[in-house]
């Protein structure tokens, strides 16, 4: 299966602290992790031609990442439709974090994916709520981040098609943080954690869910379906072809 | 309840076969039917100035219909942005057989919202599978309609949040004919019947069902969520307020 | 709309700290925040014969509200048997805080609808995710509730139809708290507070949700399905009438 | 992965031209087409000891297929229980087609299970309508029988949490044909075709797309979900030790 990461890669290069963290990039740590997972992964970010998304790559893409955050309005509204389409047509999608905000995340969900926010070091504990799900393969009860950003309800999505994680936050708040959804022949997996200040990438069960979400988010292997103006299948009495 | 009927309007100028079922326009038959069953109605078309949804109309329309067809491409960008930030304020919308394919639907869906169609004057039965939805309310085991135009699948919508209605095709095919779907703090109904060519839209079972879900898709009053950067609702050691 | 709620009504006759609470049982204050919403109410008990839910009682109720905890094992099973038989022919049913452990949600969950508990005066914040449901009519971002039993994921139910509440707990646990489901006919609202030993029920944004679910849940007017062999509907040369 | 076929194995010894057909019982089909499809595959019936389905033979099952019909009250409330229990730990479940009405399906949907049918030598094709779901993999636009049993809607399930197949009948009737549940630990797919009087079963399609649902209902390894008490993870003024 051919993964690939996609990754603004911006944080990384202009903010120490972030640099210090992730210092080749959040890309790079997935891309290892899924690797270690089994996966052949290429890596793409932001500011390569085309954003490293070129037509080759995202037709030998299986499933794709997806991190970004600060320059969503830099991506491109060309290749915004381009993995669009590639989506349709069955490619996987793992949307990561602050990607909730990226354009192909709010075009395929129909609605603003807005939420509430708040940088303040605090507890994250992800709970299974969906216990028979594959993503949730090898997970314990609970996934717990001591340092992480919050992210609070209303989380303005569509009703997911599955629930698979719950967020309970340090602070008050609580937020669906593991969520399927599906378009056209492709499925999406949104996944909250990983703030680029902490090192949550590196946790081993975000990494395991992760690449459990990239499993599931394989294509399926059919015809793409026939639309347009269809023939009968039965006799048909008040049918003439054109 | 204040409803809003939006219909193209072309094909009854343009096409004799049509003005002779609907001489004043799709959106007159239904604004009757609706006017019957208690509702406040207006109408607007696409040739009036900003499509008859200037703001004012938009703000106070509760529910708004959408019949389109070969003029898709003539609605205005900025109308539909405005129709979609009413629909995530709360204004439910009916969308009506060919508007699988306005721009409206489309955005609000993330998909491409094709299928299979055919003009074959064949039988058409919408069976109710969701016994209990206030849509079916009054309704029988299933609606007949004598001649129909052919839709089926696959259709490439988001899996519904609730699916009311599948429909039988004399010609061999199944469509999921009556669809429910939420996007932020708006109501959507896709309801499939209605081809121009046929009388559909005064059958009396067909417009209990539009009734229906006018109703069911009455906004929800509520305070607009707030979204954004937020203070913790607890203690919190780690915050520090800017 | 006819309204009935059913309580056990045992901690209020034997535990001083619940009669101080409730000094007629949960079902007197339940019933009259019911009944200032408009509702027709009568209650029935456990300890009335057949529980207080006749056939004559069953047969005559719109939305039924169900609330027990310690003696769900005394709860005949043939009456749980009509319960179900009238859910099933439309009846709405609410089921309240420790009834997720009732013969009844049981019975029509087909799981174990067990969970986590703790009682521990925390605190526990009711956020709604689902914006435009009309159980969440009227109520704010959250609810908060000073002290209340903890429930705690995983609760063992079925992917609920849809998930209107979501619990934060103070000790660090998250909860569907607000779920939907339908069997039969019948729609079905679980709604998580409400432990014997805090004013719940008092509150009145707690009251409101109560009378929105009742709402919901009313009973859609059709004929019941026909079911079991089946004529054809379309001419069918292997059809023989027996 | 271990499966285990269980089947009613009446039809095939008592009436004639079921016999012509699956000569070995209708078990014995598809326990050669599931190990064809590279699963370690075991098969159990109603007339055996425990019917076939000891706790060791349970415990050994990674996905159990259940078809039954005339006999449905004769299998044993305790075993119906044990595998209830097995499926809550995490077992698959493939339900096929008159096993609509079996004990295990009917108590882990808490409905009726009703439907329509009629035994008329009729065309049924099915229609996917998930194009990106795994039990679809493989399959093209839609699958044709030429002769099955009719089942026609409303079919008394709880709304599928995944509706994969739609039938359309030449009697006239649709049918929710193939759908996905899940229950604590478990998933649950129930797949329509397959009437004893006709060789469903031996259709490579049909055999693809049962092969596919046991891929799909395979465990997910987790450790059980701990229920009851609990201690808080946060510390809880208000919280004292038994």
């Amino acid at each position: 299966m051919n993964v690939t990461v996609w990754n603004e890669y911006r944080h990384e290069k202009n903010n120490e602290e972030v640099t210090k963290i992730y210092p080749d990039g959040i890309h790079q740590v997935l891309a290892s992790a899924l690797t270690e997972h089994g996966y052949d992964v290429k890596t793409a970010t932001l500011d390569e031609p085309e954003h490293g998304l070129t037509e080759e790559v995202l037709n030998n893409t299986d499933v794709l990442l997806w991190w970004g955050h600060v320059a969503h309005d830099e991506v491109d509204d060309a290749i915004v439709e381009k993995v669009q389409k590639r989506v349709w047509e069955g490619m996987g999608l793992v949307v990561l974090h602050s990607a909730h905000f990226s354009k192909i995340f709010k075009t395929l969900m129909g609605t603003g994916c807005d939420l509430k926010w708040r940088e303040a070091q605090e507890k994250e504990r992800l709970w299974v709520v969906d216990p028979s799900h594959p993503i949730a393969e090898g997970i314990g009860e609970y996934i717990e981040l001591e340092e992480e950003e919050m992210y609070g309800e209303h989380f303005d999505i569509p009703a997911p098609d599955e629930l698979v994680f719950l967020s309970w936050f340090e602070g008050g708040e609580v937020f669906r943080s593991g969520a399927t959804f599906k378009r056209g022949n492709g499925k999406i997996f949104y996944f909250r954690p990983g703030h680029e200040t902490h090192p949550t990438y590196y946790n081993k069960q975000i990494q395991k869910v992760i690449a459990n979400g990239v499993k599931w988010a394989a294509p399926t292997t059919r015809e793409y379906p026939v639309y347009g103006n269809a023939k009968p299948l039965e006799k048909l009495e008040g049918y003439k072809e054109d």
